[in-house]
């Protein structure tokens, strides 16, 4: 008998556990459901947009139609999942015209994403007041952009900062507000943080960390933010203070949650409820360094979950061992990354760390056009294992995320990744490599 | 008592055991003796100051004169150490004057390095010939280019593709010749070889691949290269066609060579005449996949050897466990990197493999600029360990290069890089990075 995948969802996680359960059961009867028009974009694509890099919206469209008739994907957009019923292995879904129908299914995949978590800040329901999370949100961001000449980002992610470039890109005055005490508060340690809020600074980015956003000012449209009793004019106001995961359809069903409010699993992606997988940023994930649940909400980690859900729900095996929380961004020229936990993140999970900071350059002393960079290497103290990396550079900082999450991935110790061998030539790095430097500065205070 | 330690050769390996032994022991009497004018400049910038990158030879002096002083350093340039009697604990030096002394040490480190090869090709012996080693030679050269109009360069190694690159880069007409079935045949397997060859036809070069340099044409001066039978006109011949270790005072003293015809060590890069010590090119080294001696002569591995010689050397203690190989170079705007065994050196050390070659990009599909880039990986078919690795492209291969060592140095297999994290941001990579797509297809063959 012909098995019956329904997903709902049809972004990243969605699309690559349809492309996984196809590639595993050619003649499965997958359904991917989503309440959105467009499908299957590059959220992370959106800021780039809004900066002028990518030319449109459009362009951030990673499957094209033929990607669904190519799968076999019965694709049913506008569409909202209203109910799942987990005994009788059916989901009740609406098309926009209120029109209701029951699909059964032999296996399902959540992959209902996140949206944007707006705080209750006073003023919060004023027009010109956004969020990034779709195609819609940029577009209206975008047309927004056009006439404005201020702007205010509240919160200093990944993503309040990227959009926070596109404005100064796009000649706003353009200042950001963070509640936390330095800028990537969850991704960087404070000095590094403040490297990057110093570049962005001397870019002309005006940045307000510490304090929050007490009201969002203005009658009917937004006109400026009171920040501890400072009003700061802004004819447009971007929230990017996080996401939350959706899991009321889930939890409705019966679908157990971790302690991170995230969709709890198992190694297979499987749920409590059997034959109902998860993946993306509304499932749980376990944290490869601290073991502990942890919502990881990146891209990267939905498509490698939702390949093994997909895999899984066609009757394949694969599974899932967890995130370290790889991450890279560039903002103007400068590029940013990290992996594992920062020394901060550690010391809230009970470890014990030693780290060690060091700056070099990406090419050869007497190669132009060398940028410097800097890393940041903490190891946990008793095992010396290395459990998290940061980096600021020009060049090359991506792959370098990637070297050391292998390392962090295979336990590497810091005295290994000091005797590590790296390659070299002039116009693309040093001799002594600077991960091997970095390493080497923590080993010196381990002894 | 103050220990003495005596370095023969002051280039990276000898500099970077200097520096390390200086380190370990403060008051140390530390005496370098090199038989050049010149000391510790980078040898692999040579061909980069030909094509014009770096504005002059001087540029390439890694260690400034101040270094010396404050590392406390006897520096004796243009001095040959023309004897060691290890016994005595003396070594014989002459001076350019032809003065004679005898020094005497604790412990002595022969750094003495390698030189070029030429082959027995008729004709070696003209005017217009040259090797790539000192900063003479490329003075030489650059000299010799200056008015010269074509140039054949014989052997397709990276100093001969490199110096190819130069050649073209300052208009002359540029034939490369190599005796072997392909380019950079130690390096790459064939099918990467033919696109780099490609890449460089397509950029004017010629390339002659699988026929030998018969002889050298001209009278005094050289005026062409015949091969196969036929004349290729060249004012300028470079040889490049490999290097051969300085071993004769080392061998002359009683210190043991390897089945590579490189000094033989132990763990601590210590002979197997207590006291002596050696590092870089002259140094055999194992293959940390094959287990086997081999001749590494690459600059990291080089300074890795030092750091170890000179630490043990000042009475310290440290070991090196051999090298991979890890090589990068750039070509134009190729950059084109390996690691570990080519699956043809993995066939000839008796290894059975499974290899994949993919092609992708370094950035997301919808963001400008990106590169195609082209990743051959190699495992071992019985325990499915990558055993190696090839990179051609256009961005971030060096820290791929990096990364692959990484997972070979922890003997990572093919389902765990296939399984492993890694970051992912628009501007600058793809959410399925290219290594992981690699793995992936590996993984396949294997099934």
């Amino acid at each position: 008998m012909t098995r019956k995948i329904i997903i709902i969802g049809a972004h990243a996680a969605g699309l690559d556990a349809a492309s996984a359960a196809r590639k595993t059961d050619r003649s499965a009867e997958i359904t991917l459901i989503t309440k959105e028009k467009k499908t299957a974009y590059s959220r992370c694509g959106l800021p780039f947009v809004l900066g002028g890099h990518i030319a449109t919206f459009d362009d951030l469209t990673v499957f094209p139609e033929r990607f669904y008739k190519m799968m076999k994907l019965n694709l049913l957009t506008e569409t909202t999942a209203t109910n799942i019923d987990a005994k009788a292995k059916t989901v009740e879904i609406q098309d926009k015209n209120g029109n209701k129908e029951t699909l059964s299914y032999d296996n399902l995949v959540i992959t209902t994403g996140a949206d944007p978590f707006v705080p209750p800040i006073k003023g919060r329901d004023k027009k010109g007041i956004f969020v990034v999370r779709t195609i819609e949100d940029g577009e209206k961001i975008n047309k927004a952009l056009e006439t404005a000449e201020s702007a205010v980002i509240i919160g200093a992610g990944l993503i309040g900062l990227e959009v926070a470039v596109a404005c100064l890109e796009r000649g706003l005055k353009t200042t950001v507000v963070e509640f936390l005490p330095y800028v990537l508060p969850v991704l960087l340690d404070k000095a590094m943080a403040d490297r990057v809020q110093k570049m962005l600074e001397e870019k002309g980015m005006k940045i307000i960390v510490g304090k929050g956003a007490e009201e969002i000012l203005g009658t009917d449209k937004v006109t400026g933010v009171l920040v501890a009793g400072e009003t700061i004019p802004a004819d447009v106001v971007v929230v990017a203070t996080g996401v939350r995961a959706n899991v009321e359809l889930a939890k409705n069903a019966g679908v157990e949650l971790g302690e991170t409010k995230g969709i709890k699993t198992n190694l297979r992606m499987e749920t409590n409820i059997k034959g109902i997988y998860t993946a993306g940023d509304c499932a749980e994930t376990i944290n490869l360094v601290t073991r502990r649940p942890t919502m990881s909400q990146l891209g990267t980690t939905a498509v490698k979950q939702a390949k093994v859900a997909g895999i899984n729900a066609a009757g394949g095996y694969s599974t899932f061992s967890g995130a370290l929380g790889s991450w890279i961004t560039r903002l103007f020229d400068t590029e940013i990354g990290g992996t594992g936990l920062t020394e901060f993140m550690a010391g809230r999970a009970g470890i014990e760390t030693v780290s060690g900071t060091i700056v070099s350059k990406t090419r050869a002393d007497y190669f132009p056009g060398a940028f410097p960079i800097r890393i940041k290497l903490i190891a946990e103290k008793e095992t010396t294992k290395i459990i998290g990396a940061q980096i600021i550079g020009g060049e090359e900082v991506t792959q370098r995320i990637n070297a050391l999450s292998f390392a962090i991935q295979n336990e590497m110790t810091v005295k290994e990744l000091a005797k590590a061998e790296t390659c070299y030539a002039p116009p693309v790095c040093e001799t002594w490599e600077p991960m091997v430097l970095a390493a080497e500065m923590v080993l010196r205070k381990l002894r």
